[in-house]
């Protein structure tokens, strides 16, 4: 039934100005008229899901268009988000964009990867999407893009959640990916802050990252390539971060690793993060170190966050935040990544190369034997997972506070 | 007679699949119907003008959406760009973009700038266009997308300024700029190089930078930021490059500067670049110079690499392209920055602050007065404005492999 708006969509298209156009493509459907699909979709091969669009098209996406304005600061824009479905749900699919908007020509955008999970009590959830929220709005500020408050943040994703239910695979079958974006998309050639912003949710369902027990990573450093250097933008989750590390990603994939492991701009002998995740290294005496976030180069990750608390409470681990040499994995006993995507990722080891193809061996580590997860990293992954899928009462009650029911 | 395609646009969408829509958004009139404007559009107020959209509306773009392949080597995509007007050229406006497109979710985007000048003699002509195409493949070498080829570059160039050529601003009042931009358009949420990359060239008429004679600008470094690091993509036009210095950029306007002054993030002590241009400096015995490209820092510019050889062959100056403290400031007797938008631009100071607004005051350099060129600085933007324009038969001559005509 929603289908038949577009139709009407087209013929009104012949009516409508450029600008008005583009305001109806973003146009929702009443939001009575949007079906809730509690189950999950019928048919599908579940198990089939990568981290991608998986040639899936989810029903609705959320699209928010306004103005930024400057506020008291001019150091702060601001703008009138709506929280209300019905002026921001519309089917999934393209929108208009002007060649002179300042995401394509500047990059001014920001984006967030979140999942909603089936949880064992059938119910579906979001896993601190607050926290999510927040770093956008930290983003925002420094991106010069007008924040989105938290509550729009949040009910934009429960919306989108619920608009896609049957779309969120069954229990223990992956997570419906939300990716929020939000962008410069006034049309201007100067070199500035766009006049208009958008805020955007879409999603898409994404299988387990690991089918069939956990299996260690292989990653390796490139001499020659830095993702971000202090004074920078490496803290925010910019678009624009992404792009220039797709060169030494391939390289370490073509090579036969699985990721890349970015290495500090000034010395290269200190460790950052992974492609797309944070690292932690594990010492004797359960001392878990990963770097820390005052250098402007470290990605301050949800799950980051999740796993230092959970290692502190729930595996008797200390935690520093502090600096992680090469040379210092020597003396490590497990090594393992963690973000969004791959929730807790073991590395099986760790080699520096030259970009231009020289691998020094004898910068090569080995954690274990190299393929089996090591027990902390083996108890954190399964720790939360547990509070993820809520299959322990125990965790569920003491951290009820990072779970978001969408749906009961 | 052009405008009569959009109702026949949107009737056609009725009968259209999402797809094919998108695509017959992108289809050009055909050629014979497009009108040569070779006078200059009547009632404009070309002095109007500055670097931005102006709300003018300008007639055509190029648009060339196509698949973007690996090619023998995985490192190196390949894409068969159309350099045919009627595949590319379509009205200017908005087009259709996934959410899911790579450019907005991981920065996968590089842009150009170029002008298109009307001379004395009447002709309309680019400047080095070859240049902006090559350094256009050079980043889309390190962003894995596929290159433009020079002659499909140029081509498309060619064909966007005689599409528009009523809006070149008359002799003296500016230029039509150009902004090629080649992004990743595909829809994919993997972290990876776009399946699909749309090459775009829009336009917009500008004024001169310096209206009634050339004025000296002032420039603030702030420390706490850095545009670029060793290894990174600093020396690449990305677009992802821009938006992170908004912040700094509106900072130091905030101040009452012009514009900002980026100093290298490994000691913050080195010049680099000024926020969207080159940075000479002028010592005694007629030295220049000018930070060198081997950092991965430098943007490559186009007037830079003019300039440099104009210091040469015209003034008589020696060029060294080197590291710039600075402390050696206090030794130079001029600086200028240079770029296409502004040409040669005079530096009349240079001071240094923290980003949270402490000067340092001990640290400003004022060239001269603070307001007049250099004698260097002048002749220089004088040389360069004379081959652009035409204006002298001896320049014609030596650097007329420089000028590219567009229409005689």
């Amino acid at each position: 039934m929603i289908r038949s708006i577009v139709p009407f969509a087209a013929l009104a298209a012949l009516f409508l100005t450029a600008a008005e156009q583009t305001q109806a493509a973003t146009r929702a459907p009443p939001s009575s008229n949007i079906r809730q699909h509690s189950d999950p979709k019928p048919n599908v091969d579940w198990d089939s899901f990568g981290f991608s669009m998986n040639g899936v098209r989810t029903d609705y996406m959320w699209l928010n268009r306004v103005e930024a304005k400057e506020g008291d600061n001019v150091m702060q824009l601001i703008a009138d988000y709506s929280a209300s479905p019905n002026d921001c749900l519309s089917e999934f699919g393209t929108f208009q964009l002007s060649p002179a908007a300042t995401v394509l020509n500047y990059g001014q955008a920001l984006f967030e990867g979140l999942k909603a999970f089936r949880r064992v009590d059938g119910s579906i959830a979001l896993f601190r999407p607050e926290r999510n929220a927040e770093r956008m709005q930290n983003g925002a500020k420094r991106f010069l893009l007008p924040p989105v408050p938290t509550e729009v943040f949040v009910s934009a994703a429960d919306a989108v959640v619920r608009a896609n239910s049957r779309w969120v695979p069954p229990f223990g079958k992956g997570a419906l990916y939300l990716r929020p974006l939000l962008m410069g998309t006034g049309d201007d050639l100067g070199v500035k802050p766009s006049w208009e912003s958008t805020f955007c949710i879409y999603c898409c369902p994404v299988g387990n990252y690991f089918k069939g027990g956990l299996k260690a990573i292989r990653l390796q450093a490139l001499r020659g390539f830095s993702r971000a250097a202090q004074g920078g933008a490496g803290h925010v989750k910019a678009s624009g971060n992404y792009a220039p590390a797709f060169f030494a990603q391939r390289t370490v994939k073509q090579r036969g690793f699985d990721d890349l492991l970015c290495l500090d701009a000034a010395t290269g002998n200190l460790i950052e993060e992974a492609g797309a995740s944070n690292f932690f290294a594990v010492f004797p005496n359960n001392t878990i170190v990963t770097p820390c976030l005052n250098s402007e180069t470290i990605l301050p990750g949800v799950t980051r966050v999740s796993i230092i608390e959970l290692a502190v409470r729930e595996c008797g681990c200390t935690v520093v935040e502090g600096p992680i040499q090469l040379s210092d994995l020597h003396e490590a006993c497990e090594a393992f990544c963690c973000g969004t995507g791959a929730s807790v990722t073991p590395v099986g080891s760790v080699s520096v190369a030259k970009i231009d193809g020289t691998e020094d061996k004898e910068e090569c580590v080995i954690f274990g034997d190299g393929t089996t997860p090591g027990p902390i990293t083996q108890r954190l992954y399964n720790t939360l997972l547990t509070i993820q899928t809520g299959t322990d009462e125990d965790l569920n009650q003491r951290y009820a506070a990072w779970i978001h029911v969408v749906e009961p």
